[in-house]
């Protein structure tokens, strides 16, 4: 065992507490109320950069949240490291639905229960602890470290993305590494290789200029709410494939490696079927759950209303509807380049004696990792080191727009070393963290440093 | 001019205090705070009869809001009229929209404005006002009357239809006359000679057992409200025809005569379409507008709902999708037979991968008159005589179920006598109606008797 996995192991009670402080600033960054926690919780940050043994740590007003830097670069002519990770937290509402206080941490079964303690407070920490660990541990790093920290994530990050634009010198780096996801199952190691993008819209029929009388005009005027169902019906064929025009141009194919790779982890479609409670599974025909989730983009209705949707009969035709439609996407979709195809085919599609107006309400970017890049081997032998088991190479549906804007901006390769596991409830009731996750997840982060510093 | 028209001018101003006493009892039916309100004017309703010359009045309770029946059968061996209407009206609110109380009945440029003007108590009170006149004026009248007047026509009228079913004696009569509709214009006065029925469902398609995270799940699980969307796309084709199997079995054609009235008739399909501010005017292929309107059954959407209907983006799939689809429907369909196959052909197309639930919330039968009836020509001699032209035969898309009952529990031909205008404003704020209507009406009501006593 390695002096600085040691070190970490010596030290797993102190840095549960330090975290437990961390987990106890209710630093909800939608709520104005919360701004003085926002702040509290930047500072907190900063001071563990420093504990940490950070050279020059900086909180940087923004328009919005603070952005908390910090480095340690004391290893000249090796390689750099930027991590990144966010201190603000979803809201904790319903609370009556939380069986401890979302701020007071509280172990249960080896699992630590609070708001952020996924997403992302504990995962955060694992990279001031495994720098920390080195200095401690050794007197030095293998490699050199930068940290930033925002506090925006939750509100979709809308002073970072200028903020890399700006300053993309202070951030330059040869890998930036992010623990803000999940592993496949506690049994399954996983490092996460890709993320979906997504395209956002409203769209909105207009009829006539106010609600008419179903009984009065029923078959004289268009009707908004049906034809904006025929619209929506037309925007997907019967094997779920998209009908936009152009939809899948720049959709990167799967390749027979990857979908071998799927097809070797342990997913049980039926087991997952089960699970949601769906009568059956449903999807592109052609391609299996994991390769529909992780490598083909969908389109999906978030949203629709229309006319009268109270109880009982009010016999109404709508002078507007109204839809949330979203697509997933997967590399190399442009998102804007999807918003303006599915705005004219909508536009072509709708009836005559309609206006149609789609607004583009969100939008961000899909991205794949290139697991060929040697940052790879030294996560994954990292993960093997800290977790006994080589990790696999999985997909997420969802979509993170920042590791994109990451790697597009800085130029670097983006390594996904998440620790959550599914079951941990992030932005719902009873938030958790595994405890052996977390204290595996330090590990892993240190022998990334030391792994990388090899490779430098 | 008759002494029976004579009575009636000389009391117009009479006549017309009493309606005011009448609109200012606020009578809504829907509210139980007006409870006592509905049985103040039960009472002024009955008094009113009893002035009027009836010898038998009666306030009968049911389970809902009182009846109130009377009559004056002073000409045996004469045909008997039975006049229906209802002293109940529809909330006033939003009232910050009246120009004067709702039910402070003021006049303004010739017109009554109060709830209930034209909807139904003004309309209503011309049958006493026509049977005083005939006692007052001429000692007698020339045919039997009856007045069967409800509290509930506002909310479904639930008593009304077991009362017909078990008092078919009581209420027996050579014609029913009922004025609670409107005229073409007021240049074209007109007798309303069909009404279109209606069947109102509610569509619940389900999908997982809880909303799903869309970034997580889309593309592997059906979404409930694309499916819906997709299933309201295959209720109606291209050409505005309705797609379910049967839906037009048993439709009764347009005879070339009726086309050639309605195409008569002075509609400006120009001004019709801008007058409802839609881009364009749109229906079922091979109809006119007045035909779609009056002659044919159609499908609306009457709301639809979702997944997130609030501001900016959620990113969900939604775990049911909600709709509620009416259909205007024509004689000789069958309510209950058209929810019946709407119902099949929905669990028919539905994708395999949701479950799907239709309720059935609100039916009532289409109406046609049989305008070969002598009573016909009564009725329009009676509107010629008072309006100074012969009324033409119009149709009227929306649905008053309780015309068709009285036709088929009493076997009697029934006239709708209405004196509506079609800016009226019913169930919304500054309801009125017309003075001229009012008083013209009270002379055909009258009239209407004196014709039929002719033909008798």
């Amino acid at each position: 065992m390695s002096d600085v996995v040691r070190w970490l192991r010596d030290h797993r009670e102190r840095n549960l507490e330090k975290l437990f402080d961390f987990l106890r600033i209710p630093s909800i960054s939608t709520d104005p109320a919360y701004r003085d926690r926002i702040d509290e919780a930047a500072r907190w940050m900063a001071s563990r950069l420093e504990e940490a043994g950070c050279t020059k740590v900086e909180v940087i007003p923004t328009k919005g949240h603070p952005l908390v830097y910090g480095e340690w670069m004391g290893a000249p002519g090796r390689p750099t490291v930027l991590c990144y990770g966010h201190y603000d937290v979803q809201p904790a509402d319903p609370l009556e639905l939380w069986q401890s206080p979302p701020f007071e941490p509280t172990i249960r079964n080896g699992k630590i229960y609070a708001r952020g303690a996924c997403d992302d407070k504990g995962q955060l920490v694992i990279h001031p602890n495994a720098l920390e660990a080195h200095l401690r541990a050794t007197g030095t790093c293998p490699v050199n470290v930068k940290f930033i920290i925002e506090g925006e994530e939750e509100i979709g990050s809308p002073s970072l993305e200028p903020f890399l634009r700006a300053e993309r010198k202070r951030l330059a780096c040869d890998a930036v590494v992010v623990s803000d996801t999940g592993m496949f199952s506690k049994k399954t190691p996983s490092i996460t290789t890709s993320l979906r993008g997504l395209t956002y819209l409203e769209v909105e029929v207009y009829g006539t200029k106010r609600d008419l009388h179903s009984g009065s005009f029923g078959g004289a005027v268009i009707n908004p709410a049906n034809a904006l169902a025929a619209m929506i019906a037309q925007l997907k064929d019967r094997n779920g494939k998209v009908r936009v025009p152009g939809f899948y141009e720049n959709v990167r194919p799967l390749t027979r490696a990857q979908r071998r790779q799927y097809a070797q982890l342990p997913f049980d479609e039926e087991k997952f079927r089960k699970s949601i409670g769906a009568p059956a599974l449903w999807g592109e025909k052609g391609y299996t759950v994991l390769e529909r989730l992780w490598a083909r983009p969908t389109l999906d209705v978030n949203g629709i209303w229309s006319g009268y949707i109270g109880e009982g009969a009010k016999t109404v035709i709508p002078a507007v509807a109204h839809a949330k439609i979203s697509m997933r996407l997967v590399a190399d979709q442009d998102p804007r380049e999807i918003a303006r195809k599915v705005r004219a085919y909508l536009e072509e599609i709708a009836p005559p004696a309609v206006r149609v107006k789609v607004k583009t309400l969100h939008g961000g970017d899909a991205w794949s990792a290139d697991t060929s890049h040697p940052v790879y081997a030294a996560a994954s032998r990292a993960v093997e080191r800290s977790f006994g088991k080589a990790p696999v190479f999985a997909g997420e549906g969802g979509s993170i727009p920042i590791v994109a804007a990451f790697a597009r901006r800085l130029r670097a390769p983006v390594v996904l070393l998440g620790i959550g596991l599914p079951d941990d409830a992030i932005h719902a009731p009873n938030e958790k963290l595994d405890l052996g996750q977390f204290h595996k997840g330090s590990e892993a982060a240190a022998l990334f440093l030391e792994e990388l510093g090899r490779q430098g």
